[in-house]
């Protein structure tokens, strides 16, 4: 059959899980070389700034008192340090009460499909076969949620602590070169992205073969457990993402809005009482819940792909090899994006700011390139030359390199959207500078031109992703699209180390600007953050694309599960289900723009009292209330990200029980299409009024200069795109992934209830 | 069979029309009582205005010279007329000759189906027997198309007369009290209500007449040839609303960013170079626009009605009472219409400002009470107790209250959903309060909290559809779809006449400014213009709704007629048409907004040109150059409405030409399932913003006057949101409605080719 045998298999995924650890470890150990005085800070909070301002203007730009410096520096690290992970551990709190209580109603539902019976019964896709009991699925699922949960909370814990440990060190490399600071936030970025790439890999590799103890040859049942992994994973990145995306918002566009527009100070000035709030929500919001994010996607499209593959021939003849492709393709690409992250930290060198976009932009397409080689070996060494797959109660015929077109159709429409992304929101192209222009009439044009061009963005990574679904829905039915996904998804570790450079390189600025160093250190942390901007863009463009691949294979893996043969638009019950479902990201967003201005308000108030009432803090002579700040904003993410994630949360429950599996379909297809053109949209506009202000404040060009400078009336329209661009794009529009994805996989999850029980009203209508 | 005879059919209809526009007749006959002195302005525009603002200086609020007023209103009144008919004119050159060459495209395609033959050949739906060749369809539906582009040209251009006509007699009203002046404004408006809705159905029935001396007793040919009706007049409302959406905007925000925000000189004043285009901007684009989107919306609930009707029993047993059930509805629609409007003008009275909100909401109250009576009747008298109809290729047996219940549906959807867009969009409640409060804090929070309740409207209108949608569809397949929109829309005369006050009563303000009548008139048309704004929101909410209903209707008629049994999301091909149709409202919604920001922009630059190089026109002591602005607003809109237009109409064809039947369907699904969200959040927040400034203005509550007064810095963020919304609320929102249903209706007139030839890509693949 294939070339490689069940022991390689057995090898080489744990093997390359271990090594992505250890290349994690070492990038970890070369970043932690950036001393930073660790006894710092030790008379408590903030009480060593006391002075700072006066200090500073005695201090030459060249003989600065750099002991000084660093102490500084290891002093707001651990005020940040300290502030994210209070917030996480209490964040994490409710979420050990949430995911417990969840993981009762799993087994409970799941349970109850056969009425809690303890027995084995027929296969759910071969009758004629026994299989383990639904009470055991019920179990092993719920266990599997739990696990999946944790691995999330790992993640974004742990991405946490990498970027905090990080933020200083990029600042103080700052100081001898544009080149070594970068090298410092992008090593941490990629020991963020491979611990949690790998740790995804392996613990779900473990699970697998743990549960198979039990499950011996009944593959279907453990692979339908192994699917409550992914929701586990998503449901905390759930709540990660729109807690954090409301914490960052809130004290950011709080900090914002009382410090740039009307006390007309620098962002990140530590006069500022939310500074600190805003910098802990870099590491809440864009790290530990993006982390949480990514993690989810690949957990579930994992699933999703092993779940199909199991129905199909794979599965029913075990052939262990072909079924753990999905997790082969994962190993290699953690090999791929090992290799392409040496590329950038010791073959190639950073020398210029100008070199920082591209650098990082040359590392979306060597791990491109080279992944679309290792699919091929994977796929010629792994699969036998043809195969059945389930095609919704039919056998499709595939051939191997099927499989290979459908994985890297996946891979380069991510290249496509990152492409795409970075159009429309660098600062480098015509429609940032566009809405850069429309600043000179104010506002309300600002806003009009930035969302005229989030609607445009659209488009091509909407073709994109409809180029890559249908070849690999055409090529392999549903198994195609999971493993489209997982290809997207197969760089996953690059991608995170880009992704995560960007608030590390944005705090990097913060801790400069707050530890006074001097004015170019700030100039080449601010180039890196404006690299680190677009790169924040293209990254949510792939985590929307991959959103969009792994919720219709999940989708299909449901509709399968729940025993539909077809899903049509002319059956009203599916209908009114698609129109409902299309109209669930607009609920979404309306309670999370909600919640971060409300949040907002209450910061620009708290900010406005400290200035107002503390005496000589807008001359830099007082030190702020800064942990004020960071209560409202931990209080305003934790009350208000229940709402909208009890409205994810339950949908599907209540639309499959009352509604039935139809509607529950049309539901989950029509969050999906409308859900992913609502979140591109808001991601890109939100980016390109960033850019289009940072464009102004660089005066790079003579327009930009005849628009800026900073403060200038276009400046001030600017920054308000900017503001409302904040929630759209780091609260509400990544936030949507999650919605589409969790939907379907906690549909998937309950397919058995749904199927068995579901549809109580529309049955007695 | 049913009560009603065939006689009595054919005499209600044309009758209950011609009644119809009796009445319009003789609310214009009312409305022209009002002497505006006709000789004014003949020597020649604006030319009498030189002196304006120092004169009024000299005249006494009590002591004013009237016979000076009344000739100023006349001449705005004839430069406000003199702009929109040239515009309108000029773009219907534009859309003749479009017309046209759409009519060509319409024959070959359609003729092509069958390669020109000019033989009969069997029927569509029962092949046993045989019908008028392919090519007479071809014809005839090229002929219905003209028919319906020039209906629909007529009925804007009609509306803009009424609407021009009636503006400064609701000014000079206004003198006389706010009774008067709502009377002189909402008697237009139903003069407009009722000359369209008339002549909509009894154009529409004469062409039923005159086809059917041709068609004999093929109904299917006869009514398949008949949606060509519905589809000209959709392409003509396109344009329509683009070209006059863009053309309101571009005035509308040019002349607010630089009269309000820069100059601080009121809405509307004379000096504003761009007064006259905003103007006649609300009379082509709130008027002319909306006269043919909602005339195409009727025309193809109506068509899409009467095709499936064709195809089921009735068609089959020649039924005609039963046949005309749908236009039955409309008729009865007019005489409940006329009740209703009797009430308003007659019965009650309008006495104080607080009196006109209320006073428009008990007319959609009382027309839905009284209409909800007239359903009845004519189920009773025109329909046999049972019968079968049309269920994609089965029978569904269905009984004559099954209709009633359809019907009724649609009509009270349509009252749920103008109530909830009036609680989201009036300043008597809740969500514009917040909106305004949030303005305290800037611009910024203002769009965020603007944005958030425009997607937080979107909930209950879709609940309301998606439940008249399922019990419709449930009863009555697609012909009770059909009918749920005709119930929406039956009673269009009084929405109409609802919606067209809100225009007349801007303009009248602008009439009132401009004439420099006394400031308590002005309070007056403003109080009259803020109830109008609400009214427009619910209007808008009309539309949409009734638009989603007409296509899923057209939809079903043209999944019917291009032979497909089912529309299976599990397919790639209708997956793919899926996810892209959902992509195109935004691709559309970029360029509109595009559109109206950069003419905007060209507007902005010339007023600003105006206030610097004209001595004396910040002083009123000079006339501004009012043409150059009008040409500004004539050329943006006529060069910018094509690409937009061209995306709706080559959609279709392309979809179905090159990928076939059934992505076509899931293209048009997708766009009906995102575009219906897109446009309802968008019109609401447009609306919500534009009310939230009107609150701080009004300042009739502590808060609100905390908040303002007018120059006020939350003020200034207020407008900001205000002109973001002008774009949203009247250039994309509603041009969306269009988008769904022309895309639906053009695909079901080109279902036979699309059946026969379509799908070339795929089929290679």
């Amino acid at each position: 059959m294939a070339v490689l045998g069940t022991a390689a298999v057995e090898v080489l995924i744990p093997v390359a899980a271990l090594v992505g650890i250890a290349f994690a470890l070492l990038q970890w150990y070369v970043v932690a070389r950036v001393p930073v005085p660790s006894h710092a800070g030790e008379d408590g909070g903030g009480g060593g700034n006391k002075n700072v301002r006066e200090e500073e203007e005695h201090v030459e730009e060249d003989g600065m008192d750099y002991l000084l410096v660093e102490a500084r520096c290891a002093e707001i690290q651990r005020a940040i340090s300290v502030g994210a992970t209070s917030f996480l551990l209490t964040e994490y709190k409710y979420l050990a009460v949430f995911t417990a209580a969840f993981a009762v109603v799993i087994f409970v539902f799941l349970g109850s499909a056969q009425r809690f019976s303890a027995r084995p019964g027929p296969c759910a896709y071969d009758p004629s076969r026994e299989c383990r009991p639904a009470l055991a699925n019920a179990a092993f699922s719920a266990v599997a949620f739990l696990l999946g949960a944790a691995t999330s909370v790992l993640s974004g814990y742990l991405g946490m602590r990498v970027a905090t440990f990080a933020n200083a060190r990029t600042a103080l490399e700052a100081r001898h070169g544009v080149g070594r600071a970068f090298a410092a936030a992008f090593r941490s970025g990629a020991a963020m992205g491979f611990l949690l790439a790998s740790s995804a890999l392996l613990v779900l590799y473990a699970a697998v073969n743990l549960f198979g103890l039990y499950y011996g040859d009944d593959w279907g049942g453990l692979y339908e457990s192994i699917t409550g992994y992914g929701l586990g994973g998503s449901s905390v990145a759930l709540f990660g993402r729109v807690g954090g995306g409301i914490y960052t918002k809130a004290a950011d566009v709080g900090a914002d809005l009382v410090g740039k527009v009307e006390r007309n100070i620098p962002e990140d000035d530590p006069r500022n009482p939310a500074v600190i709030a805003d910098n802990v929500g870099d590491n809440v919001g864009d790290i530990a819940g993006m982390g949480s994010d990514l993690f989810g996607s690949y957990a579930e499209s994992s699933c999703a792909a092993l779940f199909v593959a199991s129905i199909s021939s794979f599965g029913a003849e075990h052939n262990l090899t072909a079924m753990m492709y999905p997790l082969l393709i994962s190993a290699v690409g953690l090999l791929v994006c090992a290799i392409t992250t040496v590329v950038a930290t010791d073959v190639t060198e950073v020398k210029g700011s100008d070199e920082v976009g591209p650098a990082l932009k040359r590392q979306i397409l060597i791990s491109t390139v080279l992944m679309t080689a290792g699919i091929a070996a994977v796929t010629f060494l792994a699969l036998p030359p043809s195969f059945t797959l389930f095609d919704f109660g039919n056998d499709k015929h595939v051939k191997n390199w099927h499989l290979f077109i459908c994985v890297s159709a996946g891979l380069w429409a991510g290249l496509v959207i990152g492409y795409v992304t970075e159009y429309f929101t660098s600062n480098a192209y015509g429609p940032v500078q566009a809405v850069a222009r429309s600043c000179r009439t104010g506002a309300a044009t600002n806003v009009i031109f930035g969302l005229a061009v989030g609607y445009k963005s659209v488009i091509v990574p909407i073709v994109a992703i409809a180029a890559a679904i249908y070849a690999s829905f055409r090529l392999a039915a549903m198994y195609g699209i999971a493993l489209a996904a997982l290809g997207m998804l197969s760089t996953i570790a690059t991608g995170l180390a880009i992704d995560a450079y960007g608030p590390i390189s944005d705090n990097a600025g913060g801790i400069a600007e707050m530890a006074g160093m001097p004015h170019r250190v700030r100039e080449r942390t601010d180039a890196l953050d404006a690299a680190g901007n677009t790169t924040a863009a293209i990254g949510k463009g792939f985590a929307i694309g991959s959103a969009a691949l792994v919720s219709l294979a999940l989708f299909g893996a449901y509709v399968s599960r729940a025993g539909i043969t077809a899903v049509d638009v002319l059956s009203p019950r599916v209908f009114v289900g698609l129109l409902l479902g299309a109209m669930l990201p607009y609920w979404f967003s309306a309670m999370t723009m909600r919640s971060v201005g409300s949040a907002a308000l209450r910061m620009v108030e708290e900010v406005r009292r400290q200035f107002d009432t503390i005496p000589g803090l807008a001359e830099g002579l007082a030190v702020p209330d800064y942990a004020t700040c960071v209560r409202i904003s931990t209080d305003a993410s934790l009350k208000k990200m229940m709402a909208p994630g009890a409205l994810v949360m339950f949908s599907p429950l209540v639309a499959g029980t009352l509604f039935g599996v139809e509607t529950l379909a049309g539901l989950l297809a029509g969050a999906l299409v409308s859900g992913v053109q609502v979140a591109i949209s808001a991601s890109n506009s939100g980016g390109a009024w960033d850019n289009a202000k940072k464009y102004i404040e660089a005066g790079l060009s003579e327009e930009a200069r005849s628009l800026g400078p900073k403060g200038s009336e276009a400046h001030k329209a600017a920054v308000i795109g900017d503001t409302i661009g904040d929630p759209l794009k780091d609260t509400s529009g990544p936030s949507l992934n999650i919605l589409i994805k969790l939907m379907a996989v906690e549909s998937l999850v309950f397919a058995p209830f749904f199927a068995a029980h579901g549809g109580i009203i529309f049955d007695h209508l």
